[in-house]
């Protein structure tokens, strides 16, 4: 469980929001990338990245040469914002006013570091493969340390943190509900197509059984 | 064309920038939805939201009790960059390190304002509801004042913008394409699934034309 705070208290519909680590780390878990915001000459910025949790703590992948990065090294930290959105739905209602989306969304805030130890940086990079592509760990070349060095990893420790969650039928007005209006879920689906060899692939190499599987 | 400033101009993969206009309208047409990033309490924060493109203008589409809201209307405007990322596919390299995603991004900064002209803010949310659901526009009940006068939008012109773009195969290095590794793309699929009615929808409400078109 975590712990509300004033930035993760949600301004209104807070009956939308959740705490526990249970629905925190399932959103996590499921979204590929996600959006870091974060300030640098007193303008807000943001960059959409890849990244993974392990336990309490997310893991954010960039280069080096990025501009969190770069400014999480030389002032030992950056004060972030992360989110991830995952849209389940639209949310089709008899009024305009009530449309809405059924999703699952979280943030993040705190203080991102810079993972310098080699071998923790490996380690992250090992999870994020196995969490976008399960089997393909030990299939391709680990990172030699000139590749570590170029590749930045932060820390984001998750304790400020919070999802926010929308499910179910449209909340229309009663005065609408004898419309002759269609009301309901329109679902977002999102899934994996057939993976498509690279067009200087050597002959002979099948595609791995990791990637052979079902598409959804 | 839009023109690059120090905000939009990459601080590395130069090459993957783009500035057509065609381009930038594209991503941001097809997106659902978008980060907005904004500074509150000398902190990062950031917020997902729905929007629409009309002309040269981002609408952002939330409500009066948000806080950019709020900020917007009480400042005369808010600093925010918003963000737009389609991931297409997982790009998978023989090397962990060229590992990447192929992606289309669009990012815009300036300075959001509060769209107060009633008739406006209908013109955006029947453009919003036209761009989410083609055809439903004129379905549902369209908004009440006061219903508007909950709903905010905030304005962003296009000035300062610019897509960021990866497509295609991954980029070994040469030593490692003899590896015996399967290299190439895993595309990303999205997508509308079968419509499903509200549970207190009334008898003999058929599911309408605009809502029966093929599922992709």
């Amino acid at each position: 469980m975590y712990h509300p705070t004033p930035a993760t208290t949600p301004s209104r519909l807070a009956e939308r929001a959740r705490y526990d680590a249970e629905t925190v780390h399932a959103i996590l878990d499921e979204a590929l990338i996600g959006h870091l915001a974060f300030v640098a000459d007193d303008r807000p910025q943001l960059l959409p990245m890849l990244f993974v949790r392990c336990g309490s703590t997310l893991y954010l992948h960039g280069s080096t040469g990025q501009h969190p990065a770069r400014m999480a090294a030389r002032r030992g930290g950056l004060d972030v914002a992360f989110e991830v959105t995952l849209v389940d739905a639209l949310v089709l209602a008899r009024s305009a006013f009530h449309h809405s989306a059924n999703y699952r969304a979280v943030v993040a805030h705190g203080r991102a570091t810079v993972v310098a130890d080699e071998d923790e940086k490996r380690r992250v990079l090992d999870e994020l493969m196995d969490k976008l592509v399960p089997g393909r760990v030990g299939d391709a070349r680990g990172p030699a340390s000139d590749e570590l060095r170029q590749t930045a990893v932060l820390a984001l420790p998750l304790v400020e943190v919070s999802a926010k969650v929308r499910t179910g039928d449209p909340a229309d007005d009663d005065e609408d509900l004898g419309r002759p209006t269609w009301a309901g879920l329109l679902p977002l689906t999102s899934g994996r197509g057939v993976p498509v060899p690279a067009a200087d692939l050597a002959a002979g190499i099948a595609l791995p059984a990791y990637l052979a599987g079902d598409r959804s």
